[in-house]
């Protein structure tokens, strides 16, 4: 089995509200040092090693998992031993 | 500066129905082989570098980031020189 890992992340650029609330409530509760938070998604999942292609997990990401016109995504994979 | 990138997922046996959807919009979108997905949350923010302590980014991560009920984390930090 292959483990994907996933990360979306809006782009720079665009405004990130939820992102902002958060700094404002750490800095409210004095971690005033906090600049520039941004909020993403992180997923996990497990593919099979045959269907474990770039192109194939670049696809779902762009038909699913990420919205191409305001969020980056990068993966990493990595062989796990099932059991 | 020091940036700082914070991973939450839900500890392991607490149901994600999120996942849950996502895996099945994956596998009807003939994405078969998807399993166990899991929805997380990505968090990146800068400091500077003298409140940039484990002891400090643990609390913000349990007051406030993470719910530690359901929720684990885990950071990284990275030094970033600041233009």
């Amino acid at each position: 089995m292959i483990k994907v890992k996933v990360y979306v992340t809006l782009k720079e650029g665009v405004l990130d509200p939820q992102g902002k609330a958060i700094e404002q409530a750490l800095q409210a509760k004095n971690f005033q040092g906090v600049r520039d938070m941004r909020v993403g998604k992180y997923m996990e999942f497990y593919l099979n090693e045959d269907e474990a292609t770039d192109h194939q997990i670049q696809e779902m990401c762009e038909q699913l998992l990420a919205n191409p016109v305001i969020e980056d995504y990068r993966y990493e994979t990595e062989e796990v031993i099932s059991v």
